[in-house]
């Protein structure tokens, strides 16, 4: 159990913009308030999608493509530094036409309509590479 | 991307009324309140449930019905100002004794139990008809 | 629509262990910061799961078990407490490698990665057993 105490020092709510990137979308909305560690949760709707499924055995990701319309029954994440970059972790529940339900990490999507609040930390978190995953964690 | 700062000024946990629909006990709370924008999580479960799709080519809602006890595994919402009235935007995901999912915009479900965190805005939120959507989203 | 203000006196993000419970990651969380009420989202990925679906009629859980690699698209759930200790209900939705969805009450679940955001109430809750639906809820 790896914790820190943060606090909110700034909350926004956000309407993404119809044809842009939803991901892209929150990492401006970040970089736009220059947040370097912040937690959201968003819903919605985009127009297509790309998920990731993190094999944990091959410690690799593989992409699952939606090339079709689908609301955002959920989406929750959070900001912090990767690389130098503000990296938006993003995870969504996504569904089609008939309420089917799609999931995983959300990696893009075109927006058609989103609506995020975020809540932005007075301390900043940087993710580090984790050997036992393979991941980018917080070493906290 | 279009943003506000908002500040949180009041926070409630309420429990869903068993049998009571599960938006409009959402709304209810948010009208006891006096909320003009506000931003909700929940998670319950329902006796039944109407989700509803919306097809980005005719612009419109269509309607997707459950008649079964389900979970709400997931819900995520706001509520601001429509049409002179307290509205809440709610997405869910529901799911069946298999653990099979389902999600998308609810419009109405009967409350089994729920419960929901909710932060009130100081700022009020009005939704507009935007034109490329022909969805009512907020002018930020 | 029974509900009570709370004001939220700290907030944690976490990093739950690889290969420790994640609900019980959850509570030991709420137990080092002596969490008498608390609120969560989170996402990440499990190694194995187990959701419990609530028979409506029969009043008792079912589960339903996943013994592979899933990922945690969403995660709600909400501290109090329950017979003396602190539980953790927990909600969540898991996707395959095709990005299926399954969701439910998260009973267990063997950490691989996950993050949490906890907000911690100033005021206590605690669970009563609740005549009408047999399940343990807040007397707000």
């Amino acid at each position: 159990m790896n914790y820190r105490a943060v606090e909110t020092e700034s909350e926004y709510v956000a309407r993404l913009e119809t044809g842009a990137d939803w991901r892209a979308e929150i990492e401006a909305l970040a970089e736009a308030v220059e947040a370097d560690a912040a937690w959201f949760t968003a819903l919605g709707a985009v127009q297509d999608a790309e998920l990731w499924f993190y094999d944990q055995d091959e410690c690799e990701y593989y992409p699952i493509e939606y090339d079709e319309p689908l609301e955002v029954a959920s989406c929750v994440g959070n900001v912090s530094w990767l690389d130098g970059e503000r990296f938006a972790h993003t995870h969504a529940v996504l569904s089609d036409p008939d309420g089917t339900a799609y999931a995983g990490h959300l990696n893009e999507a075109t927006v058609w309509a989103g609506e995020v609040h975020m809540r932005v930390f007075a301390e900043g978190l940087e993710r580090e590479h984790d050997e036992t995953t393979d991941l980018d964690l917080w070493p906290l």
